[in-house]
């Protein structure tokens, strides 16, 4: 139906405007969680005469900025968002009031904003003070560079990205533990970019025990000084030492933990870290959906999973996945060297998880994969 | 070098020129074996006069073909050809001699026959006849297109694919060994077109004796009717049945073995197939390198490895290995699962084995790897 909508209703002038909002909006890909990427672009009488974009929560939203840039021009003019404009006092005031002062006398949206604060009521007084509103023009596009934020709008949970690294034969490590880097230089920079967009990295205490990894973005040109992602271990017992590197790194550490222990939580703490107490499930371990959960809470929208075999296949199994991001080096590593992921029970072709490949290319010598769960 | 005298020597007409006779060429795919694909265009006041290609060894070369269509138009005219002409007596008479009398009077052909009963002879005599010859214009693409014809000319040996199917995280069949069919249609009938270009098909004893595959090229559009490829099992005790589908199915069938058994002889006799005793190793199976010596002996250019994890992991650590296809279909199944090649006592990273990917794409919602193997 929507589909329909936009081809007989939207203009080619209205895509290429909306397409040029969703370029601005991607500049804030590294920079604007736990707020959604917002373009803007306002037109009048066929000229472009303002745009902006979202850059940081708590700086002005995109409509601003491109008001700003407007000036006088936005008198008459349309405004084009891949956003519904907001319409409640958040860190900042309503963009809904500063259209109308501006005098926008038509807003075009590429779709509602799914917080349920707005959820719709942004358009409406918009429309009920007198501006032409639509929406639905590139909706896909919009949702597609926000995947975090209408997750977490809708479910409450993170959106989920596994990143694993394989050899072709599908295998991570050979058997005595030795792996470190099996891929090369650009598929390495692509993780980095990844975490990079990420609000949250997660891993398991056994990954921190083994690789003591920094776990931190790196060498990511943004442009500005990158806000580094929230850290986040899934350590049902505190294990992890207080030397960790990632306690040593900037920004912010949270240890998920089912089983108190005095003196390892005051050491965590004093290394900085946020202790997240979370119900344990029936081994004892940290329950993965209410883990996810609290993640959710804590208002990340964008989580890498960087875990060994067993949590990336818990996970998995637990449905809790929503994207797979696989890198393949140019190598054979045999039957001896360590599994992709450990999906214990899984016996039975039909019982195998179905995936959609939704994309595919090279990295230098390396290939990249990603892949979207079918979700059951 | 020689990439520099393509640059400075030939134009841009001789590149469309070999370009088209490359194409020619490419019709042969299915059906020149053991003869190379060949193509050939002849061309006279910058007007083409006639084109042909090779179809079956015993039928008319390119150039015969060509110099028939262009009849007293070849007169004065250059001749493509993306093979040195010949200039000996096989199935057929030498090109050399029927160039002489048709009037051609420069021969451009895009690289030297690696038949030592040719290498570079045909272009001698040309030339001592008064010819103009040139040689190496796309030479790689006619290489290319011939990869068995010229290893096999080179070593004596097939050019060898191994061809794989897997899950992404590199898994061929649950535990239990339930498999048949991980990937879809647009794969298998992937799988059907590089059968079909090939001369031979290998697999193992224990393939025929778990799957009973039929090991032929089905439904390829390949214009007129196929010749199968000639179906090599290797069967070091003469184990497989004689009623194996594989017997029953149109063409020819070799059985490699090393220990010899009168009755299973007989049988295996009666079923049509041919037996081919090769020396064993020091584990009493057929010896690799001997084996693909006669496979190549018995004039098979390219020879596709459809097998189990053991024997294809077996060539691989035996370097006897080109390239890789490797079809990915869209599932996990899981470290339960069984691998798709066995390396046994390969323990170091240092001992990984390393490959080049070459080419990749989307077959339905499978994919496919292409990888040429590092010859160490």
């Amino acid at each position: 139906m929507r589909r329909r909508d936009e081809v007989t209703d939207f203009t080619a002038a209205d895509r290429q405007y909306m397409a040029h909002a969703l370029r601005l909006a991607k500049r804030g890909l590294f920079s604007t969680g736990p707020n959604p990427r917002v373009g803007c672009v306002i037109v009048r009488n066929g000229q472009l005469v303002g745009e902006g974009w979202h850059r940081r929560a708590g700086e002005p939203h995109a409509e601003i900025n491109a008001l700003a840039a407007a000036g006088q021009a936005a008198r008459g003019a349309i405004l084009y968002v891949t956003l519904e404009p907001c319409c409640h006092h958040g860190r900042t005031p309503p963009c809904t009031t500063a259209l109308l002062s501006a005098g926008i006398t038509r807003v075009i949206a590429a779709c509602k904003d799914p917080n349920p604060r707005v959820a719709g009521q942004g358009l409406e007084q918009l429309t009920a003070a007198g501006i032409t509103t639509r929406h639905g023009l590139m909706a896909e596009q919009a949702q597609t560079l926000n995947p975090g934020f209408f997750k977490r709008m809708r479910t409450g949970l993170p959106y989920v990205r596994c990143k694993l690294a394989m050899s072709l034969d599908g295998r991570t490590a050979m058997a005595s533990g030795e792996s470190r880097w099996i891929t090369a230089a650009a598929a390495r920079g692509d993780v980095h970019r990844l975490r990079a967009r990420s609000d949250g990295l997660l891993t398991g205490h056994g990954t921190v025990l083994a690789d003591d990894p920094q776990l931190t973005a790196r060498d990511v040109d943004t442009s500005w000084d990158l806000v580094q992602p929230c850290r986040l271990v899934l350590d049902s017992r505190l294990r992890i030492p207080k030397q960790a590197r990632m306690l040593q790194e900037p920004g912010k550490v949270a240890v998920l933990y089912a089983h108190h222990d005095r003196r390892r939580a005051q050491d965590l703490t004093a290394a900085g870290a946020e202790l997240w107490p979370i119900e344990p499930d029936s081994d004892g371990r940290v329950e993965l959906r209410q883990a996810l959960t609290a993640i959710g809470n804590a208002e990340i929208n964008e989580l890498l999973v960087e875990a060994g075999p067993t949590l990336s296949g818990a996970l998995l199994q637990a449905d809790l996945i929503d994207e797979l991001v696989v890198y393949i080096a140019p190598h054979l590593m045999g039957d001896e060297a360590r599994p992709l992921l450990r999906l214990p029970g899984l016996v039975r072709m039909a019982e195998r998880i179905p995936i959609t490949i939704t994309d595919m290319r090279a990295l230098g010598p390396d290939l990249r994969l990603t892949a979207r769960l079918e979700k059951g």
